[in-house]
């Protein structure tokens, strides 16, 4: 259901317009006039109203706003779907009571460095490795990724560790050689809207892990998630990785209310990335103590071994050590909430 | 020290100009010409060049930019005083390890509904009691307060408990009635960059919590922080409540980072207000729990017998039954991290 | 009429509670039912629902919202006059066709500067003096005016140019000094929600100039005018100074499509400083011909004869030859607008 | 030449570790204490040390910040080319004194509108031809564009009116369509850092319309700028359409100061879109003018026969009338500034 408020001096003809308008797409409405306004109410099943035709109403004579009653997104919806949904990865399942942590470098650089890292996290109790192969870098000048190299490098510190893969597509031609290796497929902040890419994603049988854009709403958001969805990949994971705001004493606002409000609104996991959320390293545990309180499925936790020659956002970069020690930390937290890590 | 960045193109006049023009402010500089760029770093006490000079100098011809090195709040660093500042309110340490809960209602409606909520809260183990007198509403037709009459109730709510109160100042000619009764004065968001209200609170001995401005950044907050200490007054706490960005979600998007980074940058207590930050009652409480994780010294929460009767801010508001579900689950998190409630 | 969207899953029981509710507070309601929602359409004047009442709806069990229809501010509003408000300050009419440009430098510095930048500025077209003596700075060590002795030299400078005086006021407490001296009494924008001061320049008989807030919406920006004229005093005129985003090329992003919105939503002049809202002088002229071609009633804009001195903002003034430049070059594109300046 | 400013307290050990690890860069350094900090000038072309290796400067112990003083774009860079550059598409030169208007719907819906259309903005004046065969929308449920169909819809607009084409691209793959129908490549907001589609269109001979993200600051954008100039493509354009902010008034905020500040840092053409930047049909012609007044090269806007009937973004779409209004209404603004149209 939907409202379409009038102008105040809107003419009978063009109310009639209006009606016919709606009619002729199958809707219902009912018209009451009150004392300041005249407004319309649209009955019948308006989430087939697709938002270039609620425009198309908007930019109608006499039309001062329509107001969308109804979410845009369905099968994300905790409407749809009552039951948090709980994704399994080779056993590992995100979205029940255990808090999962992904950890690793934010790129791969080369094998001895990956096996050492791996190594590492999984002593300090991760339960699934992170790094990209193919990395989104604002400058052309700077680290590409390894490519299918990197892949393999990842894949050879699953076999040692155990630990499954997450690693991050940024083109739809690169879908077979990642669905190949990657145990879920991550779709960066910049790519939240690459909505060619969201489409084929969204038909492959892998675990998605999603990133809010930079400046997303939270229904923006959950429209990419459903986009995926709607391929028929259900398997979808939100993670919030921070906000941009004016504020540059770090470098994005980690947005954690963004964890209870997914919660009400969705059944999908919510995973928190606070070390791109706030771009420091000393920053990082205080912020991931935070992620677990207010209720994270999981936490993504940037690790290195040697922070100042990282290839890659060394300044985030947790050393081995420190996230040992975050580890041992998070573990009374999650307890305190009702949660295992 | 500050550094000057010259423009590719400057003239060795230009260069002797600015250098003169340093010297007149006593300060000395060496002038290192590199391969595309030539800086002029400046030496001295830089601390004492006011904004207006350096942006004098910004207006110079030849000048590209100027980078200021030093932060241009003193009393209110780190730097300044190692050790975190502790501020006793009869008896009540904020700053140290116990986290103290500030908690009631927005506005303080009548006499009988604030002894009510008082007992209440300070039943449930609230330290602290808060309601507004004087409140600053967007619309001029909103109830603005009950004035001295609400601070009288405030008073007979704190005699009964022994609870202290916490209320805002809105005009610098309430300070007289304001002092009378209140333990620790509210600086409200929207008057962060009141300025003479931060002179006249600088110049009472009594603890300001000085809530963050709706867009301000960390460090305008320290320079509002710096105006009040300029004047003598040294017991000031730093509230996060939230800030403006594109989300509409919550009303506010609370910045829990900004608990480490003023924890690096001041040895103020920072107290984190999770009410005011989502501004919806049923998200209260996770944000409680994370902001007690990520290190708050703090915590303010809305409390109302009857949210739906409230006349402010009701949508926003913990029921005593929520407030006290709430003390309880907050204990184990702020134990988690080696504090207590 | 306001909306108010019921929850999927409401009891009978607690939507009979939200209608009595309704109609404790003299308003009519109807109820209708969709397949995926129910609604109630509250009649009846809505504009006297305050802010809190509002909010305490959305506390009532069964709600999900509240779609507010009317617009929250009603003297400001162009519904409640449809002519456009013309402001005549001694003869200069803002809000007619004549684009009015009020020049001067940012802060009052001594006699000398003044007298000689006023004599500038009324050389090359300007209709109207500014200057500070109250300056709101971030830090507490800046220069922060020169009070009463300020305003002497502004008096000055009218009367040897003849030029009224546009000037800020801080304080509800320096009302009468200000009125004394002032033809137009502007409010900054970290005043805009000032609430005590707005009511103070409410109640006397002199035009004032309203900032945006840094960060406010242009409906509370209205909503602060209509704390101005619930006093008394319809002469306002709004001016857009910039908002903060996360772009730092330019100290703040200009809005100008503020201008057009304004002109829709309410029959107040609009000014724009393009001084500020960029703060960089060689950015000052281009913006100022887009304010003008976007509809703007005035613009403000800083001069100063000697920008590397100044005490305030030396970085975004412009020396007399080039404002002299720029008034050539508006003049025609006011023409080209329909206006003249 | 970067600066590096170290902590208060750093040990002359790690001072030595820095200069180390700057000389295995090829770097040299020049060390200056200052009475409150030590800052390490580094000398040689830094423009080659790229962001992740200026992270791991920042991430080793004792550097509490690294201050770039040089940009990390070159090819886009004034400094780089200092003329403009004019960029010919069969004849019609963007980036020259005359002003030109690329006007067209949103999507390119069937070929009897689409003529129709093409027709009506060629007669009113438009230069150029826009209309979208791969739409970007935000949910999956919506039109998504005609593909190849449109564009054959649009190369027969082209047939019969003689205008150039500019239609958008949002995937790798359709690489080989598009440059055969288009004539301008459009890379839209949301994939302004798909970085491989940047790099993909760098490769072709075409002229690209780089749209600025949503909340892309204006550096970012001309490093999007340099990712496709790196591949050997030149002809790059940039197009503001406006920034995501709080401001809800508007669909985005069309930020103007762009245009100026972008003359400033480069040589490449500069488009405003108004009627993205505000999304209401209403408000674009006042900001079409202003996009005119400050110095835009170009205009893209939205022309549809049937807004209410358009199949996307109706709402903000022309009438052919009004646009043949508009059109009469900008040739005196850009006269006025020394531009025709």
């Amino acid at each position: 259901m939907d409202i379409i408020v009038l102008k105040p001096d809107t003419s009978e003809y063009d109310v009639r317009h209006i009606l016919k308008k709606l009619e002729s797409k199958g809707l219902k409405a009912t018209v009451s006039s009150g004392t300041e306004r005249t407004i319309i109410g649209v009955i019948g099943d308006t989430s087939k109203v697709t938002e270039e035709e609620e425009d198309a109403i908007r930019a109608m004579t006499g039309v001062e706003n329509v107001v969308r009653i109804l979410k845009p997104y369905k099968l994300a919806s905790r409407e749809f779907k009552k039951e948090d949904t709980e994704i399994d990865v080779k056993g590992n399942v995100i979205g029940g009571k255990k808090i999962h942590v992904i950890a690793g470098p934010c790129a791969v650089e080369n094998k001895t460095i990956m096996m050492h890292i791996a190594e590492e996290v999984k002593r300090a109790g991760a339960t699934f490795l992170r790094g990209g192969a193919y990395k989104p870098r604002t400058s052309p000048y700077s680290f590409q990724g390894l490519g299918e190299e990197g892949l393999k490098y990842l894949s050879a510190a699953r076999e040692k560790t155990g630990l499954p893969i997450v690693t991050e597509i940024m083109d739809p031609r690169d879908l077979d050689v990642i669905t190949k290796y990657a145990d879920v497929i991550q779709i960066g902040a910049r790519n939240m809207q690459n909505f060619r890419l969201l489409l084929e994603v969204g038909k492959v049988d892998k675990p998605v892990l999603l990133k809010r854009g930079l400046s997303a709403t939270i229904k923006e958001w959950l429209m990419s998630a459903e986009y995926i969805m709607s391929q028929g990949n259900q398997k979808v994971m939100l993670c919030e990785r921070g906000i941009r705001t004016f504020e540059t004493a770090t470098r994005n606002t980690l947005d954690l209310s963004a964890v209870p409000v997914l919660k009400r609104l969705t059944h999908l996991p919510v995973v928190v990335d606070p070390s791109h959320g706030v771009g420091k390293w000393d920053l990082v545990a205080p912020m991931a103590k935070a992620a677990v309180a207010v209720g994270a499925d999981a936490l993504i936790i940037e690790v290195h071994t040697n922070p100042a020659e990282a290839l890659s956002d060394g300044e985030q970069s947790l050393k081995p050590d420190l996230f040992m020690k975050l580890m041992k930390e998070l573990a009374p937290v999650a307890e305190a909430v009702g949660r295992e890590i």
